[in-house]
């Protein structure tokens, strides 16, 4: 992923950005699963925005196969390309489908909380408030996975998507963090995150 | 799921047909993206049988959503549950979209393999032959995880699927085993399932 969060629209490889399609919905799934199991417009929102990402990778993808095609046959492989890429979105467009109807606010209906409520891990969001503890430390200090059992999937800073950040990644202030993890410690990161809680147990 | 393979249209409620598609949509995700990294035909076979069970799940919830609405409110509820329905479909619809690529035999371009290549475990199919040392045994005597470092997270039996077959399942005669784990395993699942292999090591 980008160092600076300064250059949103870098270039990018094909290849990078079918990686990161690949992993942008496969995030986006369990996020829309989770927003309709705990009726969580926050999640929703968050599906929604992935979405846009995902929206711009198929662009960027579509963009740089066209300029690759050199001849018949190359163009035929490269169709192999754009059809992965559009399932993939097709993927996240489910994703968002589902994100959309939270968002309508109209009650998830029990049986579709009953359906998914064998996930045991939860997802969450976490904004990070400027007096958290979080704020300038990288991931690999927090050591949040050993210390509360909690996974930063995604970090989204304004715009800017950090997707399976590493331990290098510094989290700012504003930051979102998108978390899988029990369901205390998603507990405990939400208070870290906001402030509230100034050691980690 | 059911205990015998006969009941092939057994009634189902709408929380146990919303349960298993979205199980089964989040396994054609790994088959399909397992069939375009490694150009296999059989696992992309494996997503479009998949696929057939998801449709008629599908039908099986618009009909019972249909059938359960008795006033206003109730199917303006009811509508989240065909909704969400309707988005699983539509993951499952992009995952054998995938499948159909590889299955099209026009060679995965090589960008698409490297997208895909960070899947750390395998998927893998392998059906049983009558001299499996897997006849008439349960997943349960077998421990594959323990042993071969192998998880079945499903059993085809004709047209039957078990998702995520629990301890008793019983392995029959041409069965086809979708299985999860490091290449070696997967390798050593084979040669058990086809017979070559008469002890796990």
């Amino acid at each position: 992923m980008a160092e600076s969060d300064k250059v949103e629209y870098r270039p990018i490889s094909v290849r990078e950005a079918l990686t990161e399609m690949k992993d942008v919905s496969e995030i986006m799934i369990d996020l829309a699963y989770s927003s309709a199991l705990f009726n969580s417009d926050e999640l929703a929102e968050e599906v929604m925005e992935l979405e846009k990402r995902v929206d711009y990778l198929d662009y960027i993808i579509d963009m740089n196969v066209m300029l690759a095609a050199r001849d018949a046959e190359d163009a035929e492989h490269l169709t192999a390309v754009t059809s992965v890429a559009a399932a993939t979105n097709k993927i996240s467009d489910a994703a968002a489908d589902i994100a959309a109807i939270v968002l309508k606010n109209i009650g998830i209906h029990p049986i579709v909380r009953k359906a998914f409520q064998q996930v045991e891990e939860r997802l969450a969001r976490a904004i990070i408030k400027p007096d958290s503890i979080f704020v300038n430390q990288t991931l690999g200090d927090l050591e949040l996975a050993a210390k509360i059992g909690v996974d930063v999937i995604a970090i989204r800073r304004c715009r800017e998507w950090k997707i399976d950040p590493d331990d290098e990644e510094k989290i700012l202030e504003n930051d979102v963090l998108i978390a899988r993890g029990a369901p205390h410690g998603i507990d405990e990161l939400k208070e870290l995150a906001s402030g509230k809680l100034k050691l980690m147990e």
